[in-house]
């Protein structure tokens, strides 16, 4: 049940063990994406709102989150800020902005939070984090690939393994619309019912495709390539009287050749039914999705005038979008190594003895380990080791008045539950050894 | 002169050079806090507005960004969020949301965006990075200690030397007004005024605080005690008489001594002047600055009850802000040892030797440098090597035809322009044992 604390409707609090999956995975993204040469950016949470409104339709209008104008404005009920939308029309002004500063090809990646006032459900959030890698200002089908390479690499270097990429084009779509003599008005509306084969019938299709205004036999024909035991070849054989669809599959056959040194064969796949709903991209098209996954682990294609659409200069583009928050939910809970708060416990027995504590767990520090010394108010052991063991700590250093007239420190192992008496001032020495024997 | 393109008033585009710094600087303070056990949270940008509204004064809430509701309701223009001002009115909410789950004490840090409708002006902004080490729940001062030590050891750990942290005790300050006799009325006042005490005479100081109020005699007594050559001596012996003077004195003689085998004596300072404006503290309170930057890097103190102020529970707390937009602009520009876009660049040649040289850049990966093929339409190796440069890359790969025949690649040092065929099939191994060389 909510209640007055909870955040606001669709958004999360993240506490330790989640933000740390999210920020190794984050980490992990961002290490893959450095290693082709993507650089980050940054844009502020707010734009304009002409910036921002407008550019995707009025449906996405309608999810902005617009921020109210300040001082004596505020009385008039008018925005002049929005939350970020999307990662794209920010770069867009980006590139407008520092153009000249930026080095050509702009080759960025950019992982932040993006607002969207969707009814929230499972799954399905207010704010929540995007990652998008693209390449402003080449042509070359190897910006493609290199894009389509780095989105693969990033699911693979988060320990993804089931996935497929479905690899298209644009042109090998308007190819079929052109061979089948799929009228222009159309064809935008067959796109999208073939793309619905996965999960309706070939007949459906056929019934809904008619309904759309296309002929009957023209749609089962369509149809009946699509779904054809070798589609494959009959869609390539199909298309050799189109000039777009032959460009089309020669754009598909080049990149799967690019990709090949580096994407397993049986990760890609030329996917014909797959269309990609948005209508801005230009020629290859692509998206991952993974076994027993509904919907996509993100995808993206080429979208040579999206740019200038959206208000920035006039530069070809290819990117790609990667489903972070979906892809977070199929990493295993414990992906990062760092079980627990803390590795070593530092007891606090008496308030003579707090000095020297805080000074064990400095020592532990320098080890290269996480070190608490106990902070609450009860001076017995008993209760500071149940506090050691609550913490996840593998080490409770227990220095008591027997270990200060002794010099030492009394090591406990809270895993085997034996102990050991230290020399205080090898304390961080021993402690490394430990750590290394035990892989930490 | 701004543009359309800008980002809005007050906010920043973080190009890769920027970011690059601010993601390292942020990568330290993470790794130091997680070293004292301190944990992660993050907390939506934005809150329900009677969460964010009413708990700094009616000052702050005009600096509140407020986002007008959405759908038919945003006719009404009436705002029901607000973008984070800062972080703990948060982390109450998550205290009273999540007690249940969070370890006790709570030893958290934030790092995160806040948003505050400031006029903007140099070094000051409306989207800045804020960054947060609270513990709740503990009376203890080794929490407090633990806080500083962890402050102390961040501004290290980012390479900062000169600077100092003044320590002072609420308890010492109100000692010292019962021991001059100060009016209760008066106290907050006259404390501000002695807070001046480093940009003012002590002439103008007891003039203020005589217009204040206070007789000219106890001002000038006053005044005296703290600016004395032995002044902490002589404040030392004047709050005898107080029972919350001598408290506060030993608040502080107890944390030098806790925090004494961390941070050098010449690096903190009991500070009996050092008022700290914010009138929620309750016991310690610290402040760090450096030599020649104006203001303050920072600082915290004891605050027991501003959590149930905010709306959370009633829990004892004490914390740290790090001040980090202004440490970040202390920091040298390279830090990161992150020059140049990439390692490696990759030529290509002709179109068919596009797939090889996208394999050469994914071995060039796998021996963990950066690598970039080119994506420009020139063929021409000049052109090429010319853009490798300009990508800041420490080697060029050239693959051309005469390196197809002979199974090689030719790889250019370009720092030295010394170049060297090495069988296709090493370039891996050859770039990694290079790399090591180098101090890569």
């Amino acid at each position: 049940m909510p209640s007055q604390f909870d955040p606001p409707s669709g958004t999360r609090d993240f506490l330790a063990a989640e933000l740390t999956k999210r920020e190794w995975a984050f980490g992990v993204l961002r290490s893959v994406f450095a290693s082709y040469g993507f650089e980050p950016l940054q844009t502020p949470a707010f734009e304009r709102v002409d910036v921002l409104l407008g550019k995707y339709g009025d449906e996405a209008d309608k999810l902005v989150f617009k921020i109210l104008r300040r001082g004596a404005h505020e009385a008039t009920g008018e925005a002049d800020l929005a939350l970020r939308y999307d990662m794209t029309v920010p770069l867009a002004r980006v590139a407008a902005a520092h153009g000249s500063q930026l080095p050509t090809p702009y080759k960025r990646y950019a992982i932040g939070q993006v607002w969207r006032a969707e009814r929230p459900g499972r799954g399905r959030f207010r704010e929540f984090t995007q990652c998008d890698i693209d390449t402003l200002g080449s042509t070359s089908l190897l910006a493609d690939a290199e894009v389509l390479c780095a989105h693969h690499d990033a699911m693979a270097a988060l320990g993804l393994k089931d996935f497929t990429i479905l690899l298209n084009s644009r042109h090998v779509l308007s190819g079929l619309l052109e061979v089948f003599a799929v009228p222009p008005e159309l064809g935008p509306g067959v796109l999208t019912s073939l793309d619905k084969l996965d999960k309706m019938s070939p007949r459906e299709v056929i019934d809904e495709i008619t309904s759309r205004g296309l002929a009957e036999l023209t749609a089962a024909e369509l149809v009946g390539t699509m779904t054809a035991q070798d589609a494959t070849e009959r869609i390539r054989t199909s298309l050799k009287p189109s000039e777009s669809g032959v460009a089309g599959m020669e754009e598909v056959d080049r990149l799967l050749g690019l990709v090949g040194s580096q994407i397993p064969a049986s990760r890609i796949a030329f996917a014909p039914r797959m269309v990609r709903g948005l209508s801005y991209y230009t020629g290859p098209i692509w998206e991952l999705a993974a076994a027993g996954v509904p919907g996509s682990l993100g995808g993206g294609g080429r979208y040579d005038h999206l740019i200038a659409q959206l208000g920035g200069p006039d530069v070809p583009g290819t990117g790609s979008s990667l489903g972070v928050e979906r892809v977070l939910t199929l990493l295993p809970d414990e992906v990062t190594g760092l079980a627990g708060r803390t590795d070593v416990a530092v007891t606090v027995l008496a308030d003579n003895l707090a000095a020297p504590s805080f000074a064990l767990a400095a020592q532990a520090r320098s080890a290269g380990l996480r070190a608490s010394v106990y902070l609450g108010s009860s001076g017995k052991l008993g209760r500071q080791l149940r506090w050691a063991a609550d913490q996840g700590a593998r080490w409770c250093l227990i220095y008591g008045p027997a270990e200060r007239e002794d010099g030492t420190v009394t090591v406990r192992d809270l895993t085997s539950a034996e102990q050991e008496a230290v020399p205080a001032s090898e304390v961080a020495s021993y402690l490394a050894i430990r750590a290394a024997r035990a892989g930490a």
